[in-house]
């Protein structure tokens, strides 16, 4: 049993969305598990001074160049709604009530999360589209309540600050046995890293 | 002839030193010429409101790892001088004083103070490194008051306008027929995309 990757992301994060599209490789490839930490992204701005993607000049019409260039060369669409990016704290405390209970009930809750804000542009700060992705997870209904729960906030608070104290500055951003991988492009380099490093 | 592919870069740029040791593959592999232009990427950041990379917090202490962890893939050494990064105005401005002339000759300096600033800790804003890389690249030591002659400074100053208008907002950064591709870790993209779309 080797240790596990912490996968860092946050859900209104496009290049997130690319990464957790090859979770099942990075599982296949390099044995380890993967521990999905949706954490909100914008705690780690504040610190750096960065802003997000879309809003900056010149960087935001790049990524959003880059998105549908990633997009076409693996077959999948990117189409987030009109609301991109989104504060995701509703999807990011469901998914943290529900992984204290069952991690792969979670981490199904979290794929399609992606899988409907950017596949079919719906919005996952809405009640109705957590529902629908819930059911797709096999969740029951009630774990909506979790995005109101006071416990569950905090606990996403504590992660968000985990985050933080581990140097996490991006989204997508791996650390495996504390060596950080940042980017949906690194993935190749991750996987190299865990086999030349796990003996 | 296909069209050639732009190489933006400041000298000042770690990423842009991993980058420039892809560029004869970058060649061979796509058939296309490389046309070296460095520029300051500080005109850029004032629209982007970024810092370099080595000031801002938590992402340059990645930096610095991720550049050793490259370094030793690459099987070169990575040791910036102590006063990295220089604002690199002297080389850069004669890299187009030498273009002028001898577009080979230019970019066996730029060659050159790559890799005595990154291999081997050298200041090229000083003269006698300047003088060493200009040896190196066999262009002759007048070449160094090129850092001086306003019509020389002006040359690079376009250039960083161009860039702007180009939309460059990092380093290294490459362009061709206006497809951008931001980061050393694009190279294979772009090496792909020149072979799919140069029909």
């Amino acid at each position: 049993m080797t240790d596990p990757i912490e996968f860092w992301f946050d859900f209104g994060s496009g290049y997130a969305y690319f990464a957790q599209l090859e979770i099942a490789r990075i599982e296949r490839e390099t044995g380890c598990d993967v521990l999905w930490r949706p954490f909100m992204l914008g705690t780690a701005f504040k610190v750096t001074g960065a802003q997000g993607l879309s809003s900056t000049p010149m960087k935001g019409d790049y990524a959003r160049r880059d998105w549908q260039r990633l997009a076409a060369m693996k077959g999948v669409s990117f189409a987030p709604p009109a609301s991109h990016p989104v504060t995701a704290l509703a999807p990011s405390r469901i998914f943290y009530g529900l992984e204290e209970r069952d991690r792969a009930m979670a981490n199904r809750f979290a794929a399609s999360c992606f899988k409907h804000y950017y596949g079919e542009g719906l919005d996952i700060t809405t009640d109705d589209v957590l529902l629908r992705c819930l059911e797709d997870a096999g969740a029951p209904a009630e774990a909506l309540s979790f995005g109101q729960d006071e416990r569950i906030k905090a606990l996403l608070k504590s992660r968000s600050e985990e985050a933080l104290a581990k140097g996490v500055f991006g989204s997508p951003y791996f650390l495996w046995r504390g060596e950080p991988f940042w980017g949906a492009d690194r993935i190749a380099m991750l996987i190299d890293w865990v086999a030349t490093h796990r003996a």
